[in-house]
């Protein structure tokens, strides 16, 4: 009888790296570590001995060697746990927050790790939550709008100040030494496969979502590139690549050294890098159209694929081959769900909350879920835009802010909670309803991430509103069981893998038995309700009236004033 | 030597009645007890023996014995504590809240006193927030409109739920027996000055802003009482009095029982009745036009004296002689103001505070205030409608609800504390500018009642947004001030008092010399904020997005169907 054969799925997240092995017949998850960056997330200050250097507001960064450890800590756990011989492990694939990038020399060594460069802010891994990239973004989405470039629709005409060619632009700008010396500016993502295979490469995923690439059209002209800054005119043939490997391939084999940081045998596949939230699809049993996969965490992440090519307004962005091979991949996004009701919590619950919730052996979510989960829909009379983090899709746009109405001297905090669930609901249905209006249709949703098993309510009230059944996930750590599968496509049938994402996703990929079904009770509530929402949506949202912008404009202005008086 | 006069004022609130004793010739308040109602406000059941009958929601009672007992207990308690001697004492003046009304029989006995009638609802005292003759309003603003009644733009074209006609046509239609034994329908006000002086007499205020009379105009006419209902066609008549008494004239003499309640000697000088409200404008130094009285409590009275008759929109009323004789007294209000702060606090504050105020030895409002003071207007880049309890001045709907706009993940609970401070001001400034912009100037506001003392932070505000200064009553019983102050007049300058109450608010009201002066800083910034404020105020108040009626009929709607369904 054949041993049983593994593949390793390994999740880089933004304060921890974590390995799965799953077993490659049936998709069972044997054993996980997870590794807590050393350096975590770098927002106040260099981890650097002996001078302090301060980092501005906005600024997210990370340290290179934490991924390193992760596969060093994380990979010889799971075998020495199991017992799984390193032979049997017959790929490995891993996925990444993105865009997360950085500064590296011809060798892939970082410039953050070079003592000349390692008290610069610029030379450091620049994490996908870095925000001070704004006045490059502006400049980049002003210059494609004057150029006309037709590519600015594909990401529903607006590039975000996280992705590839803002950050870029802000080392050039800030740090042109640093821009200089780079050999190479790469994808986190890519970075760590070139590290287990010694093989640069990149992938399609990021390349596509965060890089302005496509299969069909590439990277924008080098005109463009020079009319933002004549220094970044030749920046993909210098610093980057114009062959892009698609999801699914090979990018591989594994290093002596890497093998010898994992404990793996050298030579085994390593499949081509991933993303967090577009690896997880395959992961929740989604290979074909119609299926929309939501990861719902802290906010969310829509993906849906489609045989053919549409302009949706408003959406992040859509990629062939970006999710699975094939196929158009299609994301959007909330940029607040979790974070809404954590804020919530932190900052509107009274304190006799905290004692019922204490008294019944409980946290404050789910004392708010169970007083929450008794109101009737509309019975609050409240209604809330859940720009609490701007909206990211359809309106694109980090100015807005949020907005509650309805409220009375009878309001209690479970109506405000339970409308703040709403929102995003709406939030999504107003998503749902933009692909289906646009040419990609989307009858069923599928969720992952850490909201599913924590708030049924949450998950009820999706359903409800946008009148669509929802899947959840079997697996609650989906990125690296997606990236798991991926590994044993890169190995392949013959080792004991599989042949595609396809196969693999059949065999290894499992939903809950319990689905969330549409109340037909709720549904006609929630129709009126959704349309008040998008009435308001439109007013604040579209430029009717502007004062979230002014508010904030009036705001900036303030605090301007008070620092320089101060 | 002449010995010392007195004057007694009594303020009958809504939990308690109060006696405050005054020296006549300095206003020095010398003793004031307080009575609290034996059954406070009646809601839930009413206080009978040996059966419980219910009360409907929105209903809100009181005992008539209460007001006899505050007599007894309160007068005797201050000429006690200090040794007045009963003859110094030489006149009482009482204030109430208003519209709150009673059926008696001709002597003047409640009919909630005759056994027959004590377990009947309707028999008992209508509280001034005895919310359930809505219908009745409804009726009585649209069979005036129908008719094209000119009293109504009076009243800011809505007459109130809570006025005299609402609460009589109540009583008709749902207890039409209780309507025919009723030999008359009083003011509590007035009540209580006929149980001290055995005289039925009513006042222009309670006449003037509750029961639609004028002194050009009298009543609404006869045909009017008939569309409402035929039965109702001769009330005035019947029921009531033609003959309206100016404030500041005097009642009648004490009774010899009513000396014997109170203590004091039979035939002391007893003041035509007042309203809380209005009773204290001579009390805070205001007896000419232009300086605007504002009574901040849970909500806002605002009220100011004209020498014409303007038609002003939206306001509650404007009555001549309704508060000083001679002059056109004008009413305005906000229905949500420190019921705002409670609200809030009760619901919205997070544990974290509640121990940093306990740690710090002060309340919640005051940590608040304290977090609050520190930011500067517009820095938190929120703002709010101050509509948490409807609208009563100048979009007299009580329909509305509260907005908050501009919310973020960083956004603290002080911050919207703040927030509904600066609302409840521009929804004063709103009124400020509405009588302005209608021929009656503001130009400068006088504030009593419980906030001013309270909350340093919010009268700022006030004085910022207004870009008025503010003065303060030196008293904080201004309404029993005010009521002892129209007993001295009712008594006479020939017995120690004084003729006119102008003269008497010379000699008695003060003001305390800390005023707050608008900031100049801070009036542009507000400004900015005060024109997105109107915006808002008038796309949701004023019928171009009717979000709040949809929502609260939503609400309504499911309320109906969970209640049948149960």
């Amino acid at each position: 009888m054949e041993s049983k054969k593994y593949a390793i799925g390994v999740d880089f997240g933004t304060e921890s790296g974590r390995a799965v092995l799953v077993e490659v017949a049936t998709g069972r998850e044997v054993a996980t570590a997870v590794y807590a960056y050393q350096n975590g997330v770098i927002d106040e200050a260099l981890p650097v001995e002996g001078q302090r250097v301060p980092l501005e507001p906005d600024w997210a960064l990370q340290d290179p060697q934490d991924y390193i450890r992760t596969f060093q800590r994380t990979i010889p756990q799971v075998l020495a746990e199991t017992g799984v011989p390193a032979e049997d492990v017959i790929g490995i694939g891993i996925d990444f927050t993105a865009c997360t990038m950085l500064p590296v020399k011809a060798d892939g060594t970082p410039l953050c790790m070079l003592p000349e460069f390692r008290s610069q802010p610029h030379a450091w891994v620049k994490l996908w939550k870095h925000h001070a990239a704004q006045p490059e973004a502006d400049k980049i989405n002003a210059t494609a709008r004057e150029m006309g470039q037709p590519w600015l629709q594909r990401y529903g005409d607006k590039i975000s100040s996280e992705w590839f060619f803002s950050k870029t632009l802000q080392i050039l700008d800030e740090a042109p030494h640093i821009y200089q010396a780079a050999d190479r500016l790469i994808e986190a993502a890519d970075w760590v496969v070139w590290q287990l295979t010694g093989v640069e490469t990149r992938n399609s995923c990021t390349a596509g979502y965060k890089a302005i690439w496509s299969k069909r059209e590439g990277f924008p002209p080098n005109e463009y590139f020079t009319a933002l800054d004549p220094r970044l005119e030749r920046v993909v043939d210098e610093k980057m690549m114009r062959h892009i490997i698609p999801i699914g391939d090979r990018a591989g084999g594994l290093t002596p050294q890497a093998a010898e940081w994992t404990g793996l045998v050298a030579g085994t596949a390593v499949a081509i890098a991933n993303v967090d939230a577009h690896v997880s699809v395959p992961a929740v049993t989604v290979t074909e159209p119609g299926r929309m996969v939501m990861v719902m965490g802290t906010s969310i992440c829509h993906m849906v694929l489609g045989e053919e090519e549409h302009l949706v307004p408003g959406i992040c962005g859509y990629v062939e081959d970006g999710i699975i091979p094939g196929y158009f991949g299609y994301e959007a996004g909330q940029s607040c769900v979790g974070d809404h009701f954590a804020w919530f919590v932190e900052n509107c619950v009274p304190a006799a909350y905290e004692r019922e919730a204490q008294a019944q052996g409980v946290d404050l979510h789910q004392l708010l879920e169970q007083k929450a989960t008794r109101l009737l829909p509309g019975e609050s009379g409240l209604l809330a835009l859940d720009w609490w983090n701007g909206n990211r899709s359809v309106l694109v746009d980090v100015d807005l802010t949020g907005l509650l109405i309805g409220a009375t001297l009878a309001t209690r905090p479970e109506e405000i909670y339970r409308a703040l669930i709403e929102a995003t609901a709406f939030g999504t249905r107003v998503i749902v309803e933009a692909f289906q209006d646009h040419g990609v249709p989307v009858d069923e949703l599928v969720a992952c991430g850490g909201l599913p098993d924590k708030n049924h309510l949450l998950m009820q009230i999706y359903a409800d509103v946008s009148g669509r059944e929802i899947k959840v996930s079997a697996s609650d750590q989906a990125p690296a069981l997606g990236s798991a599968m991926f590994g044993a496509v890169a190995a392949g049938s013959e080792v004991g893998g599989y042949d595609t994402i396809y196969a693999a996703s059949q065999a290894m990929a499992r939903l809950k038995e319990h689905t969330f079904k549409p109340n037909p009770q709720n549904q006609p509530v929630y129709d009126r309700l959704y349309r008040e929402y998008l009435r308001l949506h439109d007013t604040f949202g579209r430029g009717e009236n502007n004062v979230m912008k002014t508010l904030k404009n009036i705001r900036a202005e303030t605090r301007q004033r008070a620092n320089r008086e101060a």
